[in-house]
This record gives C-alpha cells, sequence and structure tokens, in this order.
C-alpha cells in the first residue's frame, strides 16, 4: 500500500470519525473538541459554506472544516476576497452569518479592509483567526508572522476597530462560552465579530452539553407602555394629515431582517412606498404602490415631488450616508418625518429610545390599516424604464441605454450584484422583477468588493435553490479582485458577470482628473480571463459586445439565456460615459462642499 | 476646440506652472503648497516612484504627483499590492524611501498587512491617506468609506499598531514641521510611518523655508567612553581567543545599512564569514572568507561545525525568528557570543545600551585588523552548489536539481525576488555572484508579497541602473496579488518570473495536510497569464517547462537570456516537493512545540 493510499484512507477514517462524533455529541453524549464545537455552532445556524486561506495557524483547524458533514470549505485566492465572500454570503443567507478564517498577522490583517466594511454596512461576519498556541502566548518567541516586537496582542487591537466584539480563546473552561458570546453579538449585533482560535485548542476536548440549546439572533422585545404611547402618537400623526403619508425604506430595513413585516405594513396600509438606494430591493419592486428611488434633491423630478409633497413621511430604516441621500439634500422638513429603527424611533423632534421597528411593526400595521381607503389613493406614478429614443440604434453602448436595457433580463429570483462606481448608480433606475435581490455597497463603497462577494453571493444563492447572480463591475474595479474568479469556476458556479469595459475608473474621473493617466488602467484581454483564471476542465464563455444591436442580440439569444456556464460579457462603453444620477451626485456634492468652505470662512 | 483639447492644454499649463513652482520654491522665492511641499521633500530624498491606488480623497493630490518632474507615479492594480511594491522600491534603494498613497478607509485599510511587513521587517515606507477635509473632520458626516458611527480616527489608531509614527495633519502652520518629522522617522527607525493629507490642505500654500534643510537618516553618535570601553572588551575577547573568531551576518546589517562597513571590517580582519537567511546577499557570497548560510541545526553538517566550533562568534544585525534561525536552534553559548546591533551591543551576558553597529564597526576595524594574520588562515570551506547526482537527467525538475541550477544563470548585478514558500528555502543553498541583492521577506512571510515586491524592485532596480529583475514565486502565492503583473507590463519593465507550479500551497502541505484539499488551488493557464493582463501592445513570452532538459535548453537559448521581454517561465514541480531547508525547518519546528508542550504539562 503506498504512502499516499494509507494517508487517504487515514484520512476517511478521520473523516468518518469525526461524522460519529458530531452526530454522538449532538446527543450531549460525549465531548467535542473546541474546533468542532465552534463548527456544530454554526452548522445550527445554517452555515454551510466557509471562506478563507490555509496558513499554518489554521491548518488543523481546517481539517475539521474539510471533514464536516454540512459545511463546505471555499479556499479563497486571498485574504480580502474571502472576507468579501463571507459579507455577500451573509448578505443573501438571512439570520444566518458569513465566516471567514486566516491566519494570525499576515492573513488576518489581510482582510481588515473586508471587514471594515462588513461593520459600516452592517453584516453579520465572523472572523476566526487561526493564532499561535497558548504555550507560544505566553512566551512570545519571535515567530514568522509576528511585529517582530513580541506584540502579540496588536492584532487584536486592531480588530477592536472594527468588529463589535472580540473574543479571545486562552481558557479551555470558557472557550464554549466566548464562542456562544461571539456568534450571538454577531447576529445580535449585525456586525462583524473577531473570535481568536490557538492552534493548541482546536482539539482540546470541552463539554457539548450547551450545544443543545441553539443560539439565535434576539431582538428585544420593547416596552409595552412606551410601545403603546409610540403607536398612539403615530397614529395621531397619520390623523392629522388625513392619511396623507409616503413610506420610505432604507439600508436597516433589509439588515435587521424586517422586510415581511415592512410588507405586510404597505399591504394593510395601502400607502404609496419609495426606497433609498440601500433599501432598494427591499420591497418587491413590482408592488403596485412602490414609485421609484428617493435620494434628495437629485431624485427623478415626479418622485421626488410626490414624496416630499406628502404631509407626513414615515421612513423605515434609515442610513442618510451622503451617497444614499443626495449628499444630505433630503427636502423633508422634521417636523414631518417619523423614523422607525431598529432600536428607536423619532417622531418629529421627539426620541423614543429602545423601541425598535421588528416589534413595533406589526402594532402599527393593526392601527393604521384604517387609513387604507384614503391612503390607498394617493397617486403613484408607475416605476418604470425605457431606453431613451435613439440609444438603441447608437453606435456605442451608453450608459443611458445599457441600464434600462437591462431591465427586461433580470428574472424573479435573480441576486444582482453592483459593484461601487456605475454600476451602483445605474442599476438605481432600473425597476426589478419580484423576489430578486440586489447587493450592493454603498456606505462603505471599497472598489473591488463586489468581486469577492459575487462568489458568497452565487454560493448562498445556489444553497438557497436561487438561479442567477448577476454581477455588474467595471474593469477598474475588477482588477482589483480578479482572481476570485477562480474559485467561481473551480466549483462550478455560473454567475453571468457584465464587465463594464470604460478602460479606467469612471467614478474617480467623474468626481476629478477626467482625463488624468491616473484614471486609467491597462487594457486586459478580459474576454480571455475566464479561460486563464480556470481550472483547465471547467467550461466557460466569454463575449465581448459593442452595440446595442450585438447586446440585444445577446440578451435575447437562447444558448447565453440557458446560463449553462460562467459567462463574462465585456461591455464596452465611452472612457467618460456615467450614469446621470453619478454626475448629479458628483455636482452636488461639489456644490454642498464649496459652500460649507465659504460658510466656514 | 474641443473639450478634451482645452483639458488637455490647460492640464500642460498646471503642469509647467507646477514645475515653475517647484523651481522657485527651490530657491526660497515663494510659498509651497502642503502637496508639492510634501513631494519635494521625497524627491530630495530619491524617491522617483510612488505607489498607491486612486480614490476620491487623494485624487487633487495625484494631480501634484502625476505633474511633478522628478516624480512617477505608479497606478497599482489594489493597495496590497501597491504597499507591497513600496516595500520592495525601498529596499533596493537604499537610504531612501518606499512611498504608498491610499484613499480614507477602504484604500489604507487595504493595505494594512502590506504596512504590517514593513513593519515587522525594517522597512521604511511612508504611508499617505487622502482623508476628509478639517472640515468634514469637525463636522463628521456620514460619508462614504466610513464606519457609520462617526468614528473618523478608527483608521489612524490601526496604523498606530504598525508603525513607528503616524503624522495626523490638522492644522496648516504646522503640516511642513509634521512632514518633516514623519519622513525623518520613517528613514531614522527603518519602520513605517502613516501620514493623513486632508483633501483641503493639498493646495494650502506653507512656507518653503524648511526646504533648504535637506532630510536625512540619523544614525546616533555613541558616545565615546562607552564606545571605548565596548571596543576594548572586544580586543580582550578577540585576544583570549587568539583570533578564533567568526562572523555571522543577518538582517539588520541591510535594514540600517552597513554593509560597506562590515565589508571592511571582513577585509581588514580576515575572519570567517556566514549569513543567516535574512543576512543572505548582504555581504558579496564570492569574497573568499564567506562560506554559507548558518541556520542553527539545520545548518548543512559543514558549515554547521565550522561555525558552532569557533571560540567567538560576532553576530552582526542579528534577527532570530523561527524562520530565520532554524527555529530557534542556535547551538551558540551565549558566553562565546557578541552581538553587534543598530542599537547596542551585548558582550556575553553584558548589554552596552546605545552602541550602535554604524559607527562602532570602523572602529572595529582599526583595532582587529592586527588579528589578520591568524584569522585569515581559519579555512572556510567553500560554498559551492551543484545538482545531485541524476537530477539533471531525470523526468521531472525537482527542488533539488533547480536551486543548485539556477546558480550559473544568475550575474553581477541581478535583484532576486524570492517568495515566502519553497522559494525562500531554496534559494539559500545557492551562491549568488557578487553585487547582486537578494529580497525576501522571512519574518513577516506573507505569501504573495513577492509579486507586489517585484513590481517595486524592478522599478527601484531600473532607477539604479541594475539589468536584472528576477522572481521565483509559487502558484499558491502568485494567485493573491497576481493582477500586479500588469503594471509590470503597462511600464515596460522586463522581470523574468519563474512560476514554480506545483499546484497549491506546498510550504502549507509541509508544514501539515499533506494531501488535503484546502491546500490545492485550480490549475490555471499560467502560460497565457501575460498576455491576458498584459496592455495589447508591450510584447510578452511565457514557457512551459517540465524536465531538466528543457530547463537547461532554455537557460542557454539567446532569445531567452537577451531578456528583451518580459518572461514567465512556469516550472512543473510534483505537488510535494520540497526544498531541503524547508523540510528539515518543519520537522524541527514539530519536535520542539512537542517538547514545549510537554514540558508545560
Amino acid at each position: 500500500m503506498s504512502a499516499t493510499t494509507a494517508e487517504s484512507l487515514q484520512a476517511e477514517v478521520d473523516r468518518l470519525r469525526l461524522e460519529l462524533q458530531t452526530l454522538k455529541s449532538k446527543q450531549g453524549v460525549e465531548k467535542v473538541s473546541i474546533g468542532n464545537y465552534l463548527l456544530t455552532r454554526l452548522a445550527q445556524l445554517g452555515v454551510k459554506s466557509m471562506f478563507g486561506v490555509p496558513g499554518d495557524f489554521n491548518l488543523g483547524f481546517l481539517d475539521l472544516v474539510e471533514d464536516h458533514p454540512d459545511i463546505e470549505w471555499v479556499g479563497n485566492c486571498n485574504e480580502l476576497n474571502a472576507a468579501y465572500a463571507a459579507d455577500g454570503y451573509a448578505r443573501v443567507k438571512n439570520n444566518s452569518l458569513g465566516v471567514v478564517t486566516t491566519t494570525f498577522g499576515v492573513g488576518e490583517l489581510s482582510a481588515t479592509n473586508g471587514i471594515a466594511g462588513a461593520f459600516s454596512e452592517m453584516v453579520p461576519v465572523l472572523h476566526i483567526a487561526g493564532v499561535p498556541s497558548t504555550i507560544q502566548q505566553k512566551h512570545r518567541p519571535l515567530l514568522h508572522h509576528t511585529l517582530g516586537d513580541g506584540r502579540y496582542g496588536a492584532y487584536a487591537e486592531i480588530s477592536k476597530q472594527i468588529t463589535c466584539h472580540t473574543a479571545w480563546l486562552s481558557n479551555v473552561d470558557t472557550a464554549a462560552q466566548q464562542i456562544d458570546e461571539a456568534i450571538t453579538q454577531c447576529l445580535t449585533k449585525t456586525r462583524p465579530v473577531y473570535l481568536t482560535l490557538p492552534t493548541d485548542f482546536v482539539q482540546e476536548k470541552i463539554s457539548s452539553e450547551r450545544l443543545h440549546i441553539p443560539l439565535a439572533r434576539i431582538v428585544t422585545q420593547n416596552d409595552p407602555q412606551t410601545e403603546e404611547f409610540v403607536v398612539d402618537q403615530i397614529e395621531r400623526r397619520v390623523k392629522e394629515v388625513d392619511g396623507d403619508v409616503v413610506v420610505l425604506v432604507d439600508a436597516c430595513v433589509v439588515r435587521y431582517n424586517v422586510k415581511a413585516e415592512l410588507m405586510a405594513f404597505l399591504e394593510a396600509t395601502g400607502f404609496p412606498v419609495y426606497a433609498a438606494p440601500m433599501g432598494k430591493s427591499a420591497i418587491d419592486e413590482t408592488w403596485k404602490r412602490y414609485g421609484g428611488i428617493y435620494v434628495g434633491s437629485i431624485t427623478d423630478p415626479v418622485i421626488k415631488e410626490n414624496v416630499e409633497k406628502a404631509k407626513l413621511i414615515i421612513s423605515v430604516g434609515s442610513l442618510k450616508s451622503d451617497f444614499n441621500s443626495g449628499n444630505f439634500s433630503y427636502n423633508i422638513p422634521t417636523r414631518r418625518l417619523i423614523e422607525l429603527h431598529s432600536d428607536h424611533v423619532q417622531i418629529a423632534y421627539a426620541i423614543y429610545k429602545d423601541i425598535g421597528f421588528k416589534h413595533l411593526l406589526p402594532k402599527l400595521t393593526e392601527r393604521l390599516q384604517q387609513f387604507y381607503p384614503t391612503a390607498s389613493k394617493i397617486p403613484v406614478a408607475p416605476f418604470e424604464a425605457k431606453p431613451p429614443k435613439g440609444t438603441a440604434t447608437a453606435a456605442i453602448i451608453t450608459q443611458r441605454y445599457f441600464w434600462p436595457r437591462m431591465a427586461s433580463y433580470f428574472k424573479s429570483g435573480d441576486v444582482i450584484v453592483t459593484e461601487t462606481g456605475t454600476a451602483n448608480f445605474g442599476i438605481l433606475d432600473v425597476p426589478l422583477p419580484p423576489k430578486t435581490t440586489l447587493v450592493s455597497q454603498i456606505l462603505w463603497g471599497s472598489i473591488g468588493w463586489s468581486v469577492g462577494a459575487a462568489l458568497g453571493v452565487a454560493i448562498a444563492a445556489k444553497e438557497l435553490g436561487l438561479p442567477r447572480t448577476i454581477l455588474f463591475v467595471g474593469d477598474g474595479s475588477l482588477q482589483l479582485t480578479v482572481q476570485e474568479i477562480s474559485p467561481m469556476i473551480r466549483l462550478g458556479l455560473k454567475p453571468i458577470i457584465f464587465l463594464l469595459n470604460n478602460h479606467g475608473y469612471v467614478i474617480e474621473r467623474t468626481i476629478h482628473g477626467k482625463n488624468r493617466k491616473y484614471n486609467d488602467i491597462a487594457d486586459w484581454k478580459w474576454n480571455q480571463l475566464l479561460d486563464t483564471l480556470g481550472d483547465r476542465k471547467t467550461e466557460t464563455k466569454s463575449y465581448t459586445i459593442t452595440t446595442p444591436k450585438e447586446l440585444e442580440s445577446l440578451l435575447t439569444d437562447k444558448e447565453f439565456l440557458s446560463n449553462k456556464t460562467i459567462t463574462l460579457v465585456e461591455i464596452i462603453m465611452d472612457r467618460l460615459d456615467a450614469p446621470r444620477l453619478l454626475e448629479d451626485q458628483v455636482a452636488i456634492a461639489e456644490k454642498m462642499a464649496a459652500q460649507a468652505a465659504q460658510t466656514e470662512k
């Protein structure tokens, strides 16, 4: 018997033993290793895929991951991309979390930007860092991957700035408790958590008793008296305006998972509803009372008037970042505003602490459905998109043509990922079919994020039975994280990647340096990319599209629509062409910055 | 006149004005913008290339960089790679520094691992982060690229953990002073420094007076009395052992730039000299008294005996990290050891603070040259490398064949970059020609580093007139940072990239999980890579080599040797083949970890 065969058999024996142990530990019969305790917790919460890169301080743990019956190890090409993938995964798998495993120092620090993005955008990502053994931590030798000065705790200090909780495992007896606390914090605060796993703890045995009690996202009940008072106040305000209300949906509706509660509220009350950019796709965009995107003073004029003329605006899960609010240009006086948040309510100037929308919304639905007869008659202009006249026959594909044209390409169940850059702005004017999910990173806005995220999204979508993942990314952004296309191919995923090739950073050109060289990038042979980064086995398809006519024929081509392989569609665009909303956003930001500078003087 | 032409002309006008202003400011005639003050300082120190990625908080500054007559902007593909490139650049440009410019949050945090690596390995990298205007910093609006909670200072807190100095510009009047302090700290401590540049400060005018006084690396003079005492002590010790001394060269000889002083010392005294892995190429490896690499108990037996039998070992610039010392297995009793460091000396157990080797070495040279007659007769086995018998005719290229074979490929003036992984170990047994530079990252050991670093190295080498940059990297590592090949092509650089394709992470396989899937990666079409990531204009060449015979014929091929284009040579190797030193390193680390665990119990 060859050494390799023996090793393979041994690996299978280990795998079966672990499977047995996992089952036994479920019944509380015996002890469980800390590594498997952690994995069982994650599996209980629906984690089926974990992201990361191997490194010598996490290899022992990866044995357990690879052998776990319910969890797949997704080897990423680098740690930043892995963090992005965990972020994308968490966004699609509601009430679960994304997990990224890295190695001490070099690995974990490469993920910093990805974890910070998940913090900023409120995405539950658990970052497991494989760290030196507790013995090494005690003596702190000059190991590789250290800063050379014995500061073994420096990386945890870094993580503290960008996570809501850090758990440094150093005591076997409290490990289970620390793990449970870390996961619960991650879910409940929907922010990243940092957890260290020393190499010698992976196989340490602990009681599996706690595993009988599942962990869950805790949404605190509202104080009944305060809640009752708030409901009364809101009812009074709605009465005063005779039901002339508009609802604004924003990011936290998605992040704190109140989509169902909100939809019930909208159906019962008939209030017209609009979305901020970060709230797009939070509710069905074909809902008859849905009117499109409100983004302050750069909103489409008809929508702007419809929102701003309402006597009362109920904003749900609002997050007023610059790019999400037309550079803070909401024209809605506070006295006409009610804000429902995950942890408080604000009615005009009055703040009600600890009243969260999850439990409040059903009560508001009950109380405010009386206004349906009036509210449901407030007109809502249909939210449609058609390519402007002439753009479909032009010689080049323009942003003004492209996005409305894509509307009819989308199908129910699609998961659409848009990159920071032109795509994040272009998609806003496109109505999406029911049950589509839009995944974007508007607040953090890290270029390249969408590629790593799309990997996690595609895996999550597959787990949930959602057929298509569609990515829109520019050439400037794709180059940052391009290697993450490789795991997509290796895993047999079939995302459709629309690569908007405008030869550089168009979002930057729109902001500053229109003809500057620093905004240019090399013109890669994009249509060779899938073939080069593939695994020599999996089939891939690439297209280069230069005219609207070619795009039209592609989008109606049966083979293309059959989506049998991962596909890259390179769309050639002009180097200065930007979506209207991006141009308006930049113009208003410049104007307001100039005013602010004037005021300071 | 078209808008584009007008803009181009305007850009040229701006450029000329800036050039004029730069000249005038050199004469102290007028004020200078803070942005140009910073650039003038960098140019004075020999910085000719700057690395980074554009982002909306640094675009204004990039205008100045692009227009600067003496500095080139190198647009990297992502910020981690940019930090790696700045690190590589700084390592080759002695007494200068590497500079990386990123944007607020998303950009700067992507560079975290690269900056931490420069800290760990003592490389002077200045990290300039373009940050929001001072007005925005005062009011802290919910801008994109923020954490969403108003903590504008969080990224600086992160940087504090991995830099030796942070400068947060917030006052125009002290900006010049802060910039000077930041650069001086970077040079003097040879560690990264973090400097923020608010968008509204870039064009703020300040006095150019300070620019008349150049900045420099400050090496503090030793206290003459202590120094005299130390020299006496060392002379006494050398006398006691009748000049039976061996010198060990290590990392800090390179980092603190005492190569010339050390060589003079070696020539004058005739002491035999060996190098630790991180000290390799610090002195000419063809020097008749040079005997090869000492790395504790895994050293080649002949070298090991020659070093350890010496009655006195003078170690210069030692850095005893695990991978640099055979897992801390030096067999040299402290009583037989003298350590010279950048900031202290240790003789047996006595420590002499604030006595640095830069000024000490010349004095030791003078005092110890008396021992030349004896010392120069201590035998040193010639340091040679030949492929073991049979390996050159084998069907596959092995590590044991490959590295010795490369010895005769190298030429004087080569700059060789080796990746963490098999390459860092394989190169150790290869004697290098005079005036070659070996660049590697043995302490920090971040996989993928060598690719970004090679870009910076190739640029620095070009600036210094060094003809060839040669990179050795494995497929597992290359995938992390692969896009950085693109700027190499765009800039017309011609590195020779030896890609050791062993289908995964061999360093990890050697450590743990020999047949684990998590150590495998997808089998890219590596020989298409240069063509795909190129710019459609620049010529590239790629080879796939599977046998020693093919390699032999390539390495003697005139066209290949003419090095007219960037070249990738894919070397197919077995998935478990590792250099001897790597295998020994892993074995000894395992053994010692087991002993340590036993001791703790």
